[in-house]
This record gives C-alpha cells, sequence and structure tokens, in this order.
C-alpha cells in the first residue's frame, strides 16, 4: 500500500543531534562488544580471561572495549595478585558504571520478552534482601502512572540547538 | 594498590551465555548505529534521508540497520509517494520496537547525567497529556522502593543453563 500524504517535517529535524546525549553515550556504548563486557561487570565476572570465555568476545575485542570503559571511568581496573602468581588487573563497575543499571535491566526485559527461549530468560535481577523481580519502567516525574510506552514523546532539552541552515 | 585473596569463583561462570537473552538482543541491538537509528525513529524521523542527515551515519551503515531493523520486526517499511515522485519507503517503530522506549529513555537518562553539556540534556521525554518528564526506574515487583542501583542483583533465570565442563 502507497500513501500519498502531505508531508510534515519531523520536529527533531530542527535540532542539532551534535550534542545530543543519547549519540554521546553511544560512542561509547554503542562500540561493539561494550555492552557484553557491562554484562559480565554486572554479573561479577571480573576477570579478563573469565570475561573472555563466558562472553566469547575475542581478547582484541575485550580488550579494546575494557581500555575505552576504564578511560571512560566505567570500569576501574584493580591490581591483583593470585598466591605466587605475578600482578594482574580485574575490572569492576565504578559509580558512573553502576548507573547504566537501568540501562541493562531494560535490555535485559526486552530481550526476556522477545529473545528468550521457552523456558524462560537465562537472567533476571532481584531485588536484594527482598528476592522480588526488578524491571526498568518508565517512571513519570509528576507521579502519574505511565501506562504504555506510546504515551510518552521525546521533546527538545534544556541543551537542545537549533539547526542553523538546511541545505 | 595490589590485593592478595582468597578468590571467589563468579557464579555467573556456572550459567552459560548461549541463550542469554541480553546477548542475543545485542545480537541486534549492538550492532554499531542501531541505537541510533532507533533513536532517530522514536524522534519521528522515519525517511532514509532525514535519517542519514540527521544521524551522520553513512548511507551503507544507515541501510544495513534499516534492514536488520526491518527484518528483526522492529521497525516496518511503509512504502508512500511524494507528489509526483517515485514511490520510497519510511520506517516506523512496531510494537516490538517501541517496547524498546525503557531502554531508549535509560540511556537518554545515563546520558543526561555524565554527557550533556552544562546546558542540560539535548532531548528528554515527556508524558503525553501531563508533560511531566520521565526516567526509566528499577522497580521492584513486590512493591518495594528500589534506592539505588546497587540494591538490585542479577540472577540464574528460569532458562539458566549450567556450564557442562570447565576446561
Amino acid at each position: 500500500m502507497t500513501e500519498t500524504l502531505e508531508r510534515t517535517t519531523p520536529a527533531a529535524l530542527q535540532y542539532s543531534t551534535e550534542n545530543c546525549q543519547i549519540g554521546r553515550a553511544l560512542e561509547i556504548l554503542g562500540e561493539k562488544g561494550a555492552f557484553i563486557v557491562l554484562r559480565e561487570a554486572f554479573n561479577g565476572v571480573t576477570r579478563f580471561d573469565d570475561m573472555q570465555r563466558h562472553s566469547g568476545l575475542s581478547r582484541q575485542v575485550l580488550s579494546n572495549r575494557l581500555a575505552l570503559l576504564v578511560d571512560q571511568g566505567i570500569l576501574r581496573r584493580n591490581a591483583y595478585q593470585d598466591n605466587g602468581s605475578r600482578t594482574r588487573h580485574d575490572y569492576r563497575l565504578t559509580g558512573k558504571g553502576i548507573d547504566l543499571y537501568p540501562t541493562l535491566a531494560a535490555l535485559s526485559d526486552w530481550g526476556a520478552r522477545y529473545c528468550a527461549d521457552a523456558d524462560g530468560p537465562a537472567v533476571q535481577i532481584a531485588h536484594r534482601g527482598c528476592g522480588g523481580q526488578v524491571h526498568a519502567a518508565l517512571v513519570c516525574d509528576v507521579g502519574h502512572p505511565v501506562a504504555a510506552p506510546r504515551d510518552v514523546a521525546p521533546q527538545p532539552g534544556p541543551g537542545a540547538r537549533r539547526v542553523m541552515a538546511q541545505d
């Protein structure tokens, strides 16, 4: 079916994406394997060899992503020494890294709905102590329940910049 | 500082990642540029040329990601025709795509905290009608407030598979 309609230019095109915080976050997190490394870190897998075996990432990709995430202050590199062995390093989430938990939880929820086997998701997130399952939800600051994702919409934020010229 | 300590093997290493729903979701969404395309779609930017100009992705990458997202049922390809022009296609979120809103919102929140300019985030998410700001939050099914991301922890889900052999 082909629609013929008067075009409404999307409002978003009036604004630049050059300082978009989502784009900037994705300059880090959009690198292939970055979220897989974070999944390992959230799972308490902190050592290079364990991460490599558990994630299946190549050593080169894993090494590059760890360096990026350390450089960006998302992981902290920490020296350790097993009995008699040489000094090695492990990688743990910083506060900035732990603040990615809602993103990981949202990915996990979506994956549980659309990518899991019939017997259910391989991993879930629990509330410490209480044991309840934890999910990532859209929450309205004013306190209204957000019934469905269709009830929300993006809009220019305080840092939005108008596009100067259209060619 | 070098720590010497008895090692506790992370529990996650006892479980396979082969059917991890986060890993499977990232086989799609972890492709470079995939989330940028989704950002455009959530912003109502639906046409190839608009997406290309607004996102800055190369035509080749954009084309590949659109094909992937259509193939995965996240975007729907729709024919349209401007007055007198040949038939073209635009790309809109399906229900499966719209269900990625919490993930996008979580990325946006994290970016707003760590990647925005001093004048604030370039984009924000609002509750339709009410106008309140919307964020992605960790919510406990039992109803307890989740005070901080440190209060939650991943655990094996119903589909978790034990690793058969360790080498």
